[in-house]
């Protein structure tokens, strides 16, 4: 099955296992944890650029969430190998997009979308610009020229 | 303060305090921990339309979330006190919506919004109408003459 | 049902509701979650006491837990109602130790049964002595004259 | 640096990487996800043994914990790769031990150590016995001749 997505700009990957307590009473995954998925694709994009969000904790820029959406097609069943595909879907200087897809790795099966709206802020929680080194490579993640 | 919103129908409300195990290392709440708010906003709606999600559960209909969204205004902090009102924002016989606001009690500042949509489907996962035992609270809680 | 435990010293009571997300795919809580309640539990025999937690840490007085122990009894299950009992079983200046039990409650049933064992440590997080001012009440809560 | 327990038997060997929402205020990871970490160290045994937990519970067969310990020894930070080692410490038909150790993958430093104690159950939440497709393993595992 071909991906659901194809962006021009970079793809991030990142494969996890469901959790026991992951799941619910329904017998399935309890749909505030895909949120959290969210976060371990998004961190694994940055890592595929070449750096890592600890990183840029350490050089004071933060992400805090400002929006979240997600949109849930199947459920997500326990011991499921999970792939997330992200990719950055907006960028400015200190605002930053990204867009997640869940898939069930065995079939590839599409289990759920969505995206995250992040601000970038300093320690003291202030919104400011990131640095050349961040803008740099999300702008080639952009995929924009 | 005055609320922030004020739909025609009935308003839950649910209040919690903020556990040490929901901030995260920017000293404040990680963000999927709204979404569990949300149903524990959602719980208390029916709780005071008359039933709760157990017994509707127990009668065979369960209400998966097919989308949530949710809007970060300002951010929750260990230990403050949280209310969560809930109202109904949409209803046909085998879909809910419902739209949340997230507050500080202490100064009923807005922290947080959005919105959860669900499908109402039986045991077998299947979508089903609800019956007149809870369309009929449903409708009144609706606001709809 | 009379309670499980009756200490010389003071008991903190918290009460809570069962979340959804806390049930695992076995119909019951996941058993990680009781460790969370133990939180909430602590900090309400704190707030019993005269003071938050919250308030410790602003005065530079951390409590990371380095060890916990549960035995788990009967199930906890969505949407009841749960009475967390907390009492200190062990106090240094340094080192303090609090015992739990979780009941239901509806039928006063123990669920389980625990402790948690904490360092009292600086902003630094090496270890330093509790002033007076929280030495006092902890005292008092541990019924020693 | 060398692991810190040799058990005769086999050892299960998961990783992870320490997840934002997995942290606290404290600046490190909130110490009941190292509970959850010790399922995931625990069905990655399982999986070393020739199957999975998925396929216990799809045979009749589920584990609920009735006791567990953990001694935190350092803690675990944000975007640490983390090592969970597993081996069975304990076992009868109906009865099952397992021991951990967490350790950051960099310096191989033991960040926690524990157990837990399973009990055997049948779908209608009864003791039962562990039939020989699961009992040889687990006695292979125990490394008891």
């Amino acid at each position: 099955m071909s991906p659901h997505f194809e962006p021009n700009g970079t793809v991030g990957e990142a494969r996890l296992r469901v959790r026991y307590a992951e799941t619910d009473q329904m017998g399935v995954v309890y749909h505030s944890n895909f949120i959290i998925w969210f976060e371990v694709g998004r961190v694994e994009l940055l890592r595929t650029l070449g750096f890592t969000y600890r990183e840029m904790e350490a050089d004071g820029y933060h992400l805090p969430v400002v929006e979240v959406k997600c949109r849930y097609k199947q459920p997500a069943r326990y011991d499921d190998a999970i792939l997330i595909r992200t990719y950055m879907s907006g960028l400015r200087s200190s605002y930053i997009q990204f867009t997640y897809e869940v898939l069930r790795e065995e079939d590839r099966s599409l289990l759920a979308e969505g995206s995250s709206t992040h601000v970038v802020v300093g320690p003291d929680m202030r919104p400011i610009n990131l640095s050349d080194k961040y803008m740099g490579p999300f702008q080639r993640a952009m995929g924009t020229p």
